[in-house]
């Protein structure tokens, strides 16, 4: 097999696994496509839900004799309800895994390619290694770090703002961008805002127009619980799960509305007046997330960023000016240097309708 | 000829003119090229300082008997020191006048098209208009409404800050991000700064490590003509003309003192507690400058746009974000309603080292 086929087959496994983000929480959205002579035999991603894993379904679907396999994550070592898939690769034959990148969590970690390679497969790893690191950063955080990571996206003009003084924010940004938001809702396990946001806009943060047929979470972190009941939220339950962070000091009485209401409520600690977001970001790990999408406001945005929690930002900038008075994109951040300010490195810019959209990675 | 091959033509002389754009004050920059049976006999751009013109150093070098001239502009048709281009062309025997534009100057406006029809000569209007109509846009508006265009760039973190609450302001974008600045400076007549940054910063404000023989006027709008002397820029008017617009108010002493440092003083009326900056565009056009290339800061820069005067607004974005503490790269509006804002239309979005450079276009 050329290395260039190697490349080809790998970048498939990850285009297939990038189609499942969002839809297999708490587990990875791992790709997988088996070759024989250059022919491809079967292709899968993990299931929504996160079972089956790839390599099962991927193996179900053909004979696997004398085949490679080309997997973006290290196949599972880990006996529970249905054997490893470094057991079912062996068992079905295979005679080659190429790997893009090793499986942190500690069940696997190593093992699944220790097992592989005592069944006699041969084992490469590491191509496609940075892509696969990037595109399974929410599970691999997850495990490493025990939270999910962030994704921050914010719309604003030119200079920054959000609003106008008076609190005018619809339609800064064009109906691309706003289609393109949705899409971005749906590669996330969850949407997150700050109760400034769900006070002042009362949204839904449901995915629409999309043919969507997976709902991510819906998460607000709201201190002490004064959200407004009924509200869009509350009222659409059925149609995608509401999740709340509260502090210690929310009432018991709006805890029992909310929970009684459909909410799934997360009690976590403060720091100052808000919420401590590395906090409540572990207790969102903890029940399972792995990618979460920030839509603000400014205010939640400068705290996740102020405490580095946000992998990527996403903006979109409309070719207008609001000027000072305009409500800020971030909130406050109390940098005391320029040099202690977040840094991120650029992943892409483009135009999209009449705004632009540029995506920077945290350094 | 084909509707190809003009094309290209016209395309040569459009990239030719723009070349000049900055040299050629107050006069246009326009571009022109000699064709004879698809071949081109001579190109040429008005010469630094406006003089000769583009038709005129192309018809020098070639035999044009018969041959088709592109020009970017209409050939102007008053006679001064030397005759009219429209003369000139016809004299040489040019059979063919392809043109992008049409000249609003009253001495010209239409009359050069018609002493070439009259001569017998074949008159095309329109190719390349829209083009030619933006590369020229400086020496139309100053012609059509007596000032110059401004383009307004502003480099600043994604959340819209070009400074911290401490005022630490360097090196916000990158190196290649700077060395683009200075490359714009040269396209544009004046380089134009408020008073704060002068103050603030003790720029030079000319072009530097681009091997640059001509350096654009440098202008500062200060309503009192407090700034700093000496300073870089009284230190630096041998190297570059250093325009000063003041108020009414500016205390005599002020305005005898720098003149005396070589500065060129314009007396505006004053709105508020600032320069009026219509008038002071007028001033400045009345001077000759077709072209100013405005660097900020925030207050001056939310002066212009609020008055609508700004025609291209070039941002550069660094992947970092100050906070709301940070100074804003747009001051104070004043707009009522989100529909009051000023808008523009995209007009080119690029990453430029590790920032990125968007350019918008008033609508
Ligand atoms: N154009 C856009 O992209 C966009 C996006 C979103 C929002 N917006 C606009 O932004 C405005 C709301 O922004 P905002 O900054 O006022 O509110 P926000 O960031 O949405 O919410 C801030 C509130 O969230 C709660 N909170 C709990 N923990 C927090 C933490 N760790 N950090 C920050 N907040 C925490 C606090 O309220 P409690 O006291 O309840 O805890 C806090 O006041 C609205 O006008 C909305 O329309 C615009
Ligand atoms: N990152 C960047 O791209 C960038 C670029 C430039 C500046 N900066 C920073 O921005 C800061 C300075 O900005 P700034 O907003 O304070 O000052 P500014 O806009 O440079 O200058 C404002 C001053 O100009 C004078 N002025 C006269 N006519 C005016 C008019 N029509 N509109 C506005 N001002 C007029 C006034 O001073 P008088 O009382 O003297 O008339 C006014 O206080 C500095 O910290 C500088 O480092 C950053």
């Amino acid at each position: 097999m050329t290395e260039v086929a190697d490349r080809r087959f790998m970048s498939l496994a990850l285009s297939l696994g990038r189609r499942g983000l969002g839809r297999t929480w708490p587990n990875p959205s791992v790709g997988c496509v088996i070759v024989r002579d250059g022919r491809i035999l079967a292709r899968a991603r993990t299931a929504d839900g996160g079972r089956p894993h790839a390599e099962v379904t991927a193996l179900a679907a053909c004979d696997a004799r004398e085949a490679t396999a080309y997997v973006t994550l290290e196949p599972c070592a880990h006996v529970g309800e249905t054997p490893s898939c470094a057991e079912e690769l062996a068992r079905a034959g295979i005679a080659r895994v190429v790997i893009a990148t090793t499986d942190p969590d500690p069940r696997t970690a190593g093992q699944g390619i220790a097992r592989l390679k005592a069944a006699g497969v041969a084992v490469e790893t590491g191509l496609g290694g940075d892509e696969a690191r990037e595109d399974l950063a929410g599970f691999l955080t997850r495990v490493t770090a025990g939270r999910p990571t962030v994704t921050l996206k914010l719309a604003a003009s030119v200079d920054g703002r959000i609003a106008t003084a008076t609190g005018e924010s619809q339609w800064i940004t064009g109906p691309l961008a706003r289609r393109d938001v949705h899409a971005m809702r749906a590669r996330h396990d969850a949407v997150l805002v700050g109760a400034g946001t769900a006070r002042a806009d009362d949204p839904t943060l449901t995915i629409r127009d999309l043919g969507q047929d997976r709902q991510p979470v819906r998460i607000v972190f709201s201190r002490r619980l004064d959200l407004p009941l009924p509200s869009r939220l509350s009222q659409s339950v059925e149609a995608a799960p509401l999740w709340i962070c509260h502090g210690t000091e929310a009432p018991a009485a709006a805890v029992a509305r909310w929970a009684e209401a459909g909410a799934r409520l997360f009690r976590c600690p403060t720091e100052g007046r808000q919420i401590a977001p590395a906090a409540a970001l572990q207790a969102l790990g903890a029940a399972g997330l792995t990618r979460i999408f920030c839509e603000g406001g400014g205010s939640l945005g400068a705290s996740l960023l102020g405490a580095d929690l946000v992998e990527d930002l996403i903006c979109f900038t409309a070719g207008t000016a609001l000027g000072a008075e305009g409500l800020p994109m971030i909130g406050a951040l109390g940098l005391d240097a320029l040099a202690d300010a977040p840094r991120f490195r650029l992943a892409g810019v483009r135009p999209i309708g009449p705004d632009i959209r540029h995506h920077w990675r945290r350094r």
